[in-house]
């Protein structure tokens, strides 16, 4: 099915995920971190992120050694400060991960909750923004990757950004392909990483953050060195290199990955695909039996949450075991309520790997059938 | 010179540094983080790093995303309680980043300094723990990679365990080529990365801890969600898998180059090697005129510190630059006093490498020579 030995097993997954040959194969070589050729390369890399968000004139990006969570952590600890206070909206397990770092930062903050299925409610972040003046910023995840719901990033920073606060977007699932346009809303800081829709392999991630508001961070108030996004952003200002050893090879892979997204045609184009791969993917699955858990309107085409079938004993750990020794691998549920499975629909992934995975699907399903 | 374009620039620094093709060609392949596969490398890389210190019995291995700096500040915030002290000795940078940290993490610390070209003298060691029974922890750089100075870690630790109290060891560029035995010396904890005297390639650290000082580590105390050496320990403990997403190709290399070292022979032959490297290295040097900063007692043969020629005009900036045309990086000086250069020893390179740099060294020598 998947000839390659590389995509074996194909990974349809939130991340890490299937990447492009192209973006792997710069990893064959060493740099050094503070070689011109590197120092270029990593000012591509804040260029390029820059740009996907249309944020060149008003935000700098600023990446950082580590993964997704570090960088959301960096960008709590820096741009909120003691006397701030955070509002954060939940409605999955990277909404309540933001809630455990503010805990652990010590800062002030409050948060509203909604269950794994639906959206952040605009009326009620409008309230509680107008009602309480001493909230300084607002987070939200983009795309919940817990269930895959899309929250209404726009409408939310129109609110936000209409009561004068800042906004903090955790876009790890949805940078790169989702629109995010910064010189329409203008909020405080974006954060993802390398390896989910832009496609990069795991290592880093980065904040794209209002200049302004990088400016005003103070060091004092940033009880960590190595997650001090306005250390890091003073060390590519003065000599474009990274205050602590970069992953070089891991560096170069997001470079050629930016480049293989501005050869797709753009998050636009890239969006295109996904949507092509999601809806293979979700046509396939309910004609084998299969329901997603969330309704269509509210979904996301970056990562699909199924539930069990109703007819069949196939526990979604068997599943997952089953495509397994068949070449494939998913990601198990993420829900707190049920058992479910998930499937990504980003990578170096197109329609026939969807194809071809819904084969080995319904060829499971039929060994089951069969013996019921 | 060198003929392998993969090794061009050749990487003669602290690190990133050169890596061998056999670890660096395993990064051509994506991993799923939860699949067994990877599971399971997660577990080799965990057995190998703590059989390179002899530490299974007592201790655990907890890798960490980011570069080395993220395991230091984890090691201190997760193990240093708000009611320790920690005694920190300094003489390089990296004894003053602990510092910088220890003062973030708001933690009680004190420090005793020495200049950069002196060991940390044993007497004083001694004496500031015997005078101060709040003293519950100490924490020293093993090799000073500012100078390339080598501390006299067994002696420290003999009067550290002596006492009763912890010691830290900041091993990163000493782990896996000089000697640190934990069954003879089984301190609290020993912090290191991948991309030194392993040979991986940069995006991890680790931290080698005791088992009993890690179970005691409480989640309430440690100030960081992403740098909480606690709960990454458990994560792995529970289910094999990291917390966060793993760099999974740096995670493939780093296990490849401890297949390495181990078929070198173990960090007992790598030592040999580094040992050829940097006296072929000296001697060269020094026929061409340069002298070392260091004396040669205090010497590890792990990165050399030289002083610019006395009778030729040729800043260390400007050596830098003409070596870079020849294909050879080599590390700017990291002294406060005075203009120095650094050269590694250390990485998949061998003394013809070294050879190859003195002919470019003599080249680029008598042109000025010849020019003056
Ligand atoms: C929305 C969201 N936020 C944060 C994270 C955390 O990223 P990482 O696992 O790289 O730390 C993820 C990872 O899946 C995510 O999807
Ligand atoms: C002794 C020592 N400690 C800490 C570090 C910091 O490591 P990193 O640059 O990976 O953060 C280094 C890096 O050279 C080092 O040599």
């Amino acid at each position: 099915m998947t000839a390659d030995p590389t995509r074996t097993p194909l990974l349809l997954t939130p991340g890490p995920l299937t990447t492009h040959s192209r973006t792997r194969s710069v990893m064959l070589k060493d740099w050094g971190s503070r070689d011109p050729a590197f120092v270029d390369m990593t000012r591509q890399l804040r260029e390029r992120l820059l740009t996907v968000v249309n944020g060149a004139p008003t935000h700098v990006a600023i990446p950082l050694q580590g993964s997704g969570t570090f960088a959301v952590e960096a960008t709590l600890a820096s741009l909120i400060k003691p006397d701030d206070k955070l509002l954060i909206l939940s409605n999955g397990a990277y909404g309540e991960r933001m809630i455990d770092i503010a805990r652990r930062l010590n800062r002030r903050f409050l948060a509203l909750h909604w269950p794994e299925h639906l959206p952040i409610d605009l009326q009620q972040v409008d309230k509680a923004v107008a009602l309480d003046p001493t909230i300084s910023h607002v987070a939200l995840v983009h795309c919940e990757t817990t269930s895959g719901i899309l929250n209404p990033f726009e409408q939310i920073a129109s609110i936000v950004l209409g009561h004068g606060r800042g906004l903090i977007l955790d876009a790890m699932s949805s940078f790169g392909a989702l629109p995010i346009d910064l010189s329409k809303f203008p909020i405080t800081a974006v954060v993802a990483s390398s390896n989910k829709c832009l496609e990069g392999v795991p290592g880093i991630g980065f904040s794209i953050v209002d200049k302004s508001a990088i400016a005003a961070a103070k060091r004092d108030n940033i009880p960590s060195l190595s997650l001090d996004l306005y250390d890091q952003w003073r060390g590519f200002e003065n000599n474009g290199q990274w205050r602590f050893t970069p992953p070089v090879q891991v560096v170069a892979a997001l470079v050629e990955a930016l480049r293989l997204l501005e050869e797709e045609g753009g998050p636009a184009e890239r969006l295109k695909r996904y949507q092509r791969n999601f809806s293979t993917l979700r046509s396939g699955m309910e004609q084998l039996g299969f329901r997603m858990f969330l309704d269509a309107a509210v979904q996301a085409p970056i990562i699909a949450t199924f539930l069990p079938l109703d007819d069949v004993d196939l526990r979604s750990d068997d599943l997952f075991v089953a495509l397994h020794t068949r070449g494939f691998s998913i990601y198990p549920g993420k829900l707190t309520m049920r058992d479910s499975f998930r499937i990504g629909c980003i990578g170096a992934v197109v329609p026939s790997d969807f194809e071809a995975l819904i084969d080995a699907c319904r060829e499971i399903v039929s060994l089951k059938r069969g013996r019921s």
